[in-house]
């Protein structure tokens, strides 16, 4: 058993990479970040991400007492360690990302994942799911990601690439998906889906509403939210439909795994009750009978600003078990 | 290390109870049955299984051999090794099955699991998913059933009822499910199934068929396989409808766990590539970009006479190891 205090988490997103040192009771630290992009090459940024990261090990005397790195980003694949069309990043097709930073720190163990699963494990480590064995994460944000977990393992599936919930077809006749495909959950349950569900009934009906006073091609979840508290009836349609969407969508998922509870995370669950209530009645009318009552709907318990970090180093966590 | 070279398989269903002794190799060396009502209670049942069973051990030289039991049973429930509902087998409302076949049976370890989970796991020891970590089992019937396996394991979920996938509403407008809601994939995809595409085919068009020389309600699926094979369009429209429904399904449940393939079974499957074909392509079709081409369809290799006893003695190994 290692008794190492310390694993180190970096969320790589498309502008900022931020990282931290975690204990194991998922207390940050410390932490920082850098750009993401504007270097020459994958080199380059490592040479940064290193720097910056030895200084901060250095600062806080963490020195040899870290257990592995754990990487949270986008397309990244937990089974073979590469971000897979990294080509957005200017650092080629497949990168072996884990290996290339493992060779940088000195051979410490690096796991890496996309950022969803990097939040299901941090939920999983030091979250609303501590200690439950079968649960899923939905993460509401600008799309929809997600995270499955079955028998206290995240399911990565055959290529790696499991949990891509935000992809399931809710409605074959639906909206059109940026993958190519119509009637994604995405475009109904995220900030960019409830920006056209706005857009959508503002066109479709006649009601009064604030919303009306803002450029369609300018409105945003935040308008809508900031309307709906305030009692602005279509605001509020807004909500319910796209909490009966989610609501419907879960009680699905439930058919697959008979999850112990959902895990709601990301930008959008700011709304509290408004997107909570309607989803969780909509769940359970959809619910299959031998599943009433029983998978709970709760929202992350990770504070938002760390939660990246530390999904990404519940992952080094784990890499000292095998 | 038990090294006892045999284990048991039941198969509860609602007519037989089907029982036999199964080597390593997926050899079914002896079976039996009896029917499985018309006693006054479940322990006239379990006296009559007891005996036919141990008659059977005894004439195979199998007394001292076997390493457990294992009961594949509709709404057998894996972690408190109960049948729920079992009601209609006059069998009172939960009845803890593992412990009285052990107790009957000298304390023998008895796992149980509903007869989709039983069969996935004959399919995971025995059949075309050996090896595999990660595969989905669909069994196509008079109903849909299903058992999930990610990191080897079989997917029993927080209440042991995980994988009901027949319950997936592929149309939330579509047709009545047993269930008390609306367009459950099994409606669609299973040869009752068939049976409604078939009726209602024939009522909304005036396309000639043999199948207007029968009775329409007493059109089986059979019927629907024998005019499709003897080149009737109407009859073949009903498979390649049936295919669609049941390949975009998968290609959505492929968004959960990732896995290596989809292995079908059940009566259904007889019909082979009438079915297989229209299955495959609407699967590619409507899979997302980064699954194309990997999961594979395939049909199970248990003979379908022991495949559910194989599935219900592949129970009984993973007990040796817990």
């Amino acid at each position: 058993m290692n008794s190492k205090p310390y694993s180190i988490g970096i969320d790589i997103g498309g502008t900022n990479t931020v990282f931290g040192i975690v204990d194991r009771n998922g207390k940050v630290i410390a932490k920082n970040s850098i750009k993401t992009k504007g270097y020459p090459d994958f080199k380059s940024y490592l040479d940064v991400l290193h720097e910056a990261l030895t200084k901060l090990i250095k600062e806080h005397d963490a020195e040899g007492k870290i257990v592995g790195i754990g990487i949270g980003a986008p397309g990244a694949n937990y089974h073979t360690g590469e971000i897979v069309n990294a080509a957005n990043l200017n650092w080629g097709e497949n990168l072996p990302i884990a290996w290339l930073v493992s060779e940088k720190f000195g051979g410490l163990p690096v796991t890496v994942t996309n950022d969803a699963n990097a939040a299901t494990m941090g939920e999983m480590v030091y979250g609303a799911a501590k200690g439950m064995k079968d649960f899923m994460m939905i993460t509401l944000g600008t799309g929809l990601g997600s995270g499955v977990v079955s028998n206290g393992k995240l399911v990565y599936g055959h290529d790696g690439l499991a949990g891509e919930l935000g992809h399931v077809v809710v409605d074959k006749k639906g909206r059109s998906c940026g993958c190519g495909r119509k009637g994604c959950l995405e475009t109904y349950c995220s900030s960019t889906g409830m920006v056209r569900t706005a857009k959508e009934l503002l066109e479709s009906s006649n009601e009064p509403s604030v919303l009306r006073n803002i450029d369609p091609e300018k409105i945003t979840s935040k308008d809508v939210y900031d309307a709906a508290v305030k009692g602005d009836k279509l605001a509020n349609e807004i909500f319910e439909f796209t909490g009966k969407m989610l609501g419907e969508a879960l009680a699905d998922f439930t058919a697959f795994s008979s999850p112990e509870a959902f895990i709601l995370f990301g930008g959008l669950m700011k709304s509290g009750d408004l997107l909570l209530n309607p989803t969780k009645k909509a769940f359970e009318n959809h619910l299959l009978f031998i599943y009433h009552d029983k998978p709970k709907i709760l929202v992350s318990q990770l504070n938002e600003d760390d939660g990246a970090v530390l999904g990404a180093s519940a992952l080094a966590w784990e890499s000292e078990n095998n």
